[in-house]
């Protein structure tokens, strides 16, 4: 699948990412829409769609679709661990917002899920949509070999894990009122927290549709540097974004005394240090022709979104 | 593997189910030991390894391996089912007992998770157990077709999930406090909220193993009927066990107001409508020889444990 012998694009080409982005979005939302029918007990179904289906970029599920595409794969291969992206992305969001951790009360510009239902159905709301989202993968994909979901399986279970999702918070929420946070920490923190789904996002994409272990290689390494910018501008437009762009409480991380990239680096400091992270990991596409044109401008969005 | 030639037993054999369960119960100690190495950030695998190795009867992984070895399968083949099943019980129970939810302070004899370690840990540490069990099945089964083992992923998430633990505690939450609870609600709360994994521990293992589909359909009866027992047999010893016996606080549903079976019969008619479901779940094993005693004497427990 890597055209070397095609001439590697060093122009902007004229691939349309808003168009591309809200075609994706509303393929996305529709799949996320059908994945999660209300039955009984209906309040826990209608707590899990609250969250699940209350907007957001559906980036990960996104990125997952367009690895398996680039990697020559089918959106039919994607689509069931696309929706488990978003739901445990969900998920952590539902948790994370509770009042025995970051105590949000909005999200996405929406009231979080526990102060709709209650701490208990959010805290439960959480567990359902997280184990529904292997439940999903491992019923609803097809014309993809079984040892390759079980690899994004295994994935996906490491993600949120200690080892990935839930440490990262772990350290965030151990290192919140800290002043001598290292850079180290936060990174550890934020490859963990934000950076793992990512990269997941996008890997899986590329085992679904059999990418080998080079291309997967590369393709990590692509996400981990978008990973890591992402997080560095979220940092920033916690700062400098008004409520109503951003959908959720701002300046919570300068109120809870959370190290942040601009903290440490200052707000300028930090956005080369993103435009930075972002060519790398362009440059990680060169193999790739013009199929990697979404990734690619996926990759330059993150860094000049406002929101 | 039915062994239709073979007389049934219908005296009672020597086996001996207190040392088969003490080595059953050694053997999943071991593996739960090993399956969770402490690594950075180290508080998070403390708090999970803190519930997780806290004791208990293991009666969940031992099911699973008892139905695997009736099947023809190895201890191999089911252990990492087997340990992701505590591993799940261990979530459920650690988000039971958060403030949100049952408030509980003792757990096995132990201060509960939140008591230890504080509710946004103990949030996290449940999120963390339950996707590392999903990962430990599809990183570690060994000698099991990877179709097999989807089959036990999409199992355990939908046993976890709103069609299973999630939805029975939803609805147990509803009815806590209302006087008017039906025979039929409260059927539903424990088929979902302890039988669905009762029921996924026995055929999981079957599903190991390679067994039919009619094989996997008689063991589910076996299952679904231990399980209700196991309800009824846990409501009577809220309230004649002491705490010392059962090792968590005592008396807590009476406290809660919340419906259970004494309750809507009296304890006598309990005892009775839990042996008659032991009695049919052993029916449900007629076909097989004397390799099926350990599920025998294992329904046969349910009713006369004492704690």
């Amino acid at each position: 699948m890597v055209t070397t012998d095609e001439k590697i694009p060093q122009q902007r080409t004229s691939f349309d990412l808003t168009s591309y982005l809200k075609h994706q979005k509303d393929l996305v939302d529709q799949a996320l829409e059908s994945s999660l029918p209300i039955t009984k007990p209906e309040k826990i179904y209608e707590a899990m769609r609250y969250s699940l289906l209350a907007g957001g970029k559906r980036l990960r599920p996104i990125l997952c679709l367009a690895t398996c595409d680039l990697m020559g794969g089918t959106v039919e291969m994607a689509m069931p661990t696309a929706c488990a992206l978003e739901m445990i992305h969900t998920m952590s969001l539902i948790h994370d917002d509770l009042p025995a951790m970051d105590n949000d009360d909005y999200r996405r510009g929406k009231l979080t899920n526990h102060k709709v239902y209650g701490e208990d159905i959010a805290i439960l709301a959480g567990d359902g949509l997280l184990s529904y989202a292997f439940e999903y993968v491992a019923t609803q994909t097809r014309n993809v070999p079984p040892e390759q979901i079980l690899e994004v399986i295994a994935r996906l279970g490491r993600t949120v894990g200690a080892a990935g999702l839930v440490g990262g918070q772990v350290l965030d929420l151990e290192s919140e009122g800290k002043s001598d946070i290292t850079p180290e920490t936060l990174t550890f923190i934020h490859t963990h927290k934000t950076g793992a789904l990512l990269e997941t996002s996008v890997v899986s994409g590329a085992i679904l549709a059999g990418a080998t272990r080079e291309e997967v290689e590369k393709l990590s390494r692509y996400a981990q540097n978008i990973g890591l910018a992402f997080q560095i501008v979220d940092d920033i437009l916690d700062i400098t974004a008004t409520q109503e762009e951003l959908g959720k409480s701002i300046g919570k991380d300068v109120q809870a005394q959370k190290a942040t990239y601009p903290s440490l680096w200052g707000i300028e400091e930090s956005k080369v240090q993103a435009q930075k992270l972002v060519d790398e990991a362009i440059a990680q596409l060169a193999p790739y022709s013009e199929k990697a044109e979404p990734l690619r401008a996926i990759a330059q969005f993150i860094v000049t979104r406002t929101h």
